[in-house]
């Protein structure tokens, strides 16, 4: 036996394993999913596997190393997360977003940390030697909203798009803030004094890290979409450069101590739209499906390795300093919500209503991203007050909040996520007043988001298509390509359905087709071949339009709801129609 | 700036672009692949990046790692070239595989092993410390054909089924011989004295190493089949298992001292049928699609580390042993081939013609394996002149081999691979011939391979399908499925065509059919309904049916060729055929 030969690859796969398993037998049952969110239930399973190690060995399970979590469980989450960023409502509320994710996430951090120190200040507690600074460097690990957390909780609870991007857009963007302040406050924690001029580097540096990491990544997915438009001879590596690129834009970022969620994000948002066109159908699926393996994979690790973390002696147990940072994380982020949202109304016709406010300072879940960088934090003598303290913040934010979010939504009736995706017309009618927006903006004079729409679009296809895509014939419009796409589903629906029911379908289909057609005077005028295709091809796509845009989960991939059930109630559709 | 921390993820990641750089390169230029094989050129690049790194260092570039290449980079490929192998032609000529595999390597070894040492013994080459043990040390990892060197090669020269797999076959299937061989005579180094219960072992060693790589592949294979049964609910991470389980089968059988090639190519063939009948559509394109890709950069990552692990000061060039050692490698391989294909010519009824004799031979290419396997030698005196021998062999087998097998097989016009797949006819009468011959085994009392192969489909029947599959109804025929597949394939290229070319494309189609109907007289007899929708199938079926069976290729998916061209096609046989 040689086991230490293949210790790190088979332990590696062994714990890949264990997560795959725990998903599948949450999903056996039904019920415990739909009232348990799947986080809870992996908390709760690591919970359990470090119970056994610690129960074995007798001494503290081994923690989260934050090294392979930045580098290899964290990615792959935030490239799913950009790559299918529902890009319109996004670029819609990215001011509101940005709002919440800088000037929020700074309130938060000064509003803990300070109070907190007012808390230290309290004799009975005895934590007189915990500094301003350090509650400070505190505030900023553990104010953060963390993207994996609500992404697992807000996708089951299916709230309204504008929501659900507002929470979750925060919750990615707050990366630059958090990683400027936590670094200032290191630095700062470590240095003899502090100057005013290190103050202002700091804010300055902000800038840097944000704008820095969109650079970073909108340089690697130009240059990603670049290089797929020659894998045309060698397709099957195509996937790879989807992965390969985000990835590279990630750790540079790192290297350079940008942000590098910000620049995963900027870069598969950059290149889905080149990617997509220019590799094949093939391709996609599995890029597509490969993401959210991944993703999905990374995510259930990262849940069960925080219960398994969690059991262990790190931890000092203060409870008033405890109880207290789970208080003020709470207050403040209300407050902060509550304060935002007032200016933000002031300048919105579409405003965000009390409830959606709830829950917005509610969905402000901790995760494994605090829990990493407590761990990173240099030892001194309360570090394990700090870990105690944002453990619980996290357990408390992931079960209690986790859980009642979604009777809360219920109780609430927060306007949910409407179930059909927007019709055809109401595409084309869309697009029609954006571009009749960008107009009157131009009339104007007034330079808002239509006219910088419109000026990108335009620069889009003047330069970037014809650089970036392969087959640049024409800009095709996006209704042409759904068109194609809904041909090609369709086609594959109905040769299913025939197989499988028995059911006369083409064949029979087209004849009902014919005989509407034979009612009309038109076939006199035109051509009937021509009327019978166009006929065809109109009939055989009137179902289908009405559902098009697929919904954001991270469990599925779009479009995979049974097709033959569609196809039959085409048939039934149409034989009440007859 | 901080590389340090994102050095390791860093530097793979660009490795692996570079591989996948390199490879758009040499498909942009499209003569160049067809002149040159891939292998060449990538083994090429590495040497120049070789020379680049050493004028730049002044130091020898790093050697590929064992360890990397054994747990890393050889699993993939193996478990591709298992998962797609062809298992009928493997099976029907298992005989003669496992023949040239086993005794043709032994022989091998032991030819090269004494001759070298025969050449060592002539004092003017001053080799006389080598000893008789060292020379045949160095003969058993020398004598191990490649697996990836040859089906680098050998995919690209389309030679007939048979001949493939037999060169293929016995490439992988020597692994367990080498394993063996390698492991005992380099304990036979570091032994004082040899008894001759060590040799006895050695021999018994053989059967366990082949026979428990099989038992484990079987047993991951199978748990990974009963696995994919309950994924029902959570589709995206059955892929997944596919890769974890046969990774793991790989793991455990180095682990145990068994032969992982042959653990992994048991898992892949053993699951492929079950897993593909459990996993959805897209799952099964992504895990297809991801295999390839994986093996396809394992692949090209390793020839270019062959060229960079070449340059440098590693090596001792004692002219004479290199030079008589890539002569004795020739003869001793081709004289090898010929005394077995002789035996087995006698037995058989399709012989293998000399012809095919020759390319066995001349097919017998040297890899990473050989390379790997002697930078694990001890330390010894003249170890440099072991891996200088090795890399010259390699360079020559994949070289002037490797680019002259293309010439030699037009030249000698050795029998190619059928263009067509065979058809539904053809299908149906080979299943009927089985039986026939089964029964005909069974009666005669002749247990052959036809009634081993019975005895095996009706145990799958009878119970692993039961344990295995999720929706058990009735065993499908795989003519159901196979109709079914090409079904739903055509529906998606008539959907393309007829968007894509503006061709009349499914309408008309129908109505010329129906002209066709209306001219016979079993309309009268008939439901007319009924009638058109058979015809409508069949007439829908009829071209594709010509070709079903995909070939197998590393850088194409099965049936990734133009699919509009194909439609076209029909509609232009359609208009002749009226």
């Amino acid at each position: 036996l040689d086991y230490q030969h293949v210790q790190v690859p088979f332990e590696i796969t062994l714990w890949i394993m264990l997560a795959s398993l725990a998903k599948i037998g949450f999903h056996l049952y039904n019920k415990l999913p739909s009232v348990v969110p799947e986080s809870c239930l992996l908390i709760f399973v690591g919970l359990i596997m470090g119970g056994i190690i610690y129960g074995l060995n007798d001494k503290s399970p081994p923690v989260m190393d934050s090294d392979i979590f930045f580098l290899y469980l964290l990615p792959p989450i935030v490239l799913d997360a950009g790559y299918f960023m529902p890009s319109r409502p996004f670029f819609e509320n990215i001011g509101t977003i940005l709002l919440y994710a800088v000037v929020g996430t700074i309130w938060n951090v000064f509003g803990i940390g300070f109070s907190l120190y007012g808390i230290c200040q309290v004799k009975a507690f005895r934590l007189q030697d915990v500094s301003l600074l350090h509650n400070l460097l505190f505030g900023s690990l553990i104010a953060a909203v963390d993207p994996v957390a609500v992404l697992a909780v807000f996708e089951e609870i299916h709230v309204n798009e504008k929501l659900h991007i507002l929470v979750f857009g925060e919750s990615l963007l707050n990366d630059a803030v958090t990683v400027v302040l936590y670094k200032l406050f290191r630095s700062f924690c470590e240095m003899p004094a502090i100057k005013s001029v290190d103050v202002f580097a700091g804010v300055g540096k902000f800038f840097v890290v944000g704008l820095g990491g969109v650079l970073v990544g909108l340089t690697f997915g130009m240059t990603a979409a670049f290089t797929t438009r020659f894998t045309k001879d060698i397709r099957v590596i195509e996937p790879l450069f989807v992965f390969l690129y985000s990835y590279l834009s990630y750790l540079t970022a790192e290297m350079f101590h940008l942000s590098g969620i910000v620049a995963i994000i900027a870069c598969a948002m950059g290149m889905k739209r080149y990617v997509e066109a220019n590799i094949s159908l093939k391709s996609h699926t599995t890029v597509k499906y490969f993401m959210k393996m991944w993703s999905s994979v990374s995510d259930t690790l990262i849940f069960i390795f925080l219960g398994v973390s969690t059991i262990g002696e790190n931890h000092e147990w203060n409870w008033p300093y405890i109880c207290f940072t789970v208080i003020f994380c709470l207050i403040w982020r209300a407050l902060g919500v509550l304060v935002l949202t007032f200016f933000v109304n002031r300048f919105h016709v579409n405003t965000i209503t009390s409830k959606d406010q709830f829950i917005i300072a509610y969905g402000g879940l901790r995760g494994a991203i605090c829990f990493s960088l407590v761990f990173l934090l240099p030892d001194f003598r309360r570090k394990k007050l700090f870990i105690a303290a944002t453990t619980v913040v996290i357990l408390f934010t992931v079960f209690v909040q986790g859980m009642t979010i979604r009777p809360l939504v219920d109780l609430l009736a927060v306007k949910r996520k409407r179930e059909s995706a927007p019709t055809v017309g109401e595409q084309i009618h869309i697009r029609f007043l954006d571009h009749l927006l960008a107009g009157i903006e131009d009339i104007s004079g007034h330079w808002g988001q239509y006219y910088w729409k419109d000026k990108l679009e335009y620069f889009n296809s003047k330069y970037l298509q014809k650089i970036l895509l392969r087959e640049y014939d024409q800009p095709k419009s996006s209704i042409v390509l759904l068109y194609e796409k809904l041909e090609r589903k369709h086609a594959i629906e109905l040769a299913e359905a025939g197989q499988l029911g028995h059911a006369p379908s083409h064949p029979s289909l087209l004849n009902n087709d014919r005989i509407v057609v034979t009612d009309k005077k038109l076939e006199d005028t035109l051509n009937p071949d021509i009327l019978e295709n166009i006929q065809e091809i109109l009939a055989r796509n009137l179902y289908r339009i009405r559902r098009t845009g697929p919904a954001y989960n991270r469990h599925t991939l779009p479009g995979e709801t049974e097709p033959v059930e569609h196809a039959k109630e085409i048939l039934i559709l149409r034989r009440k129609s007859l």
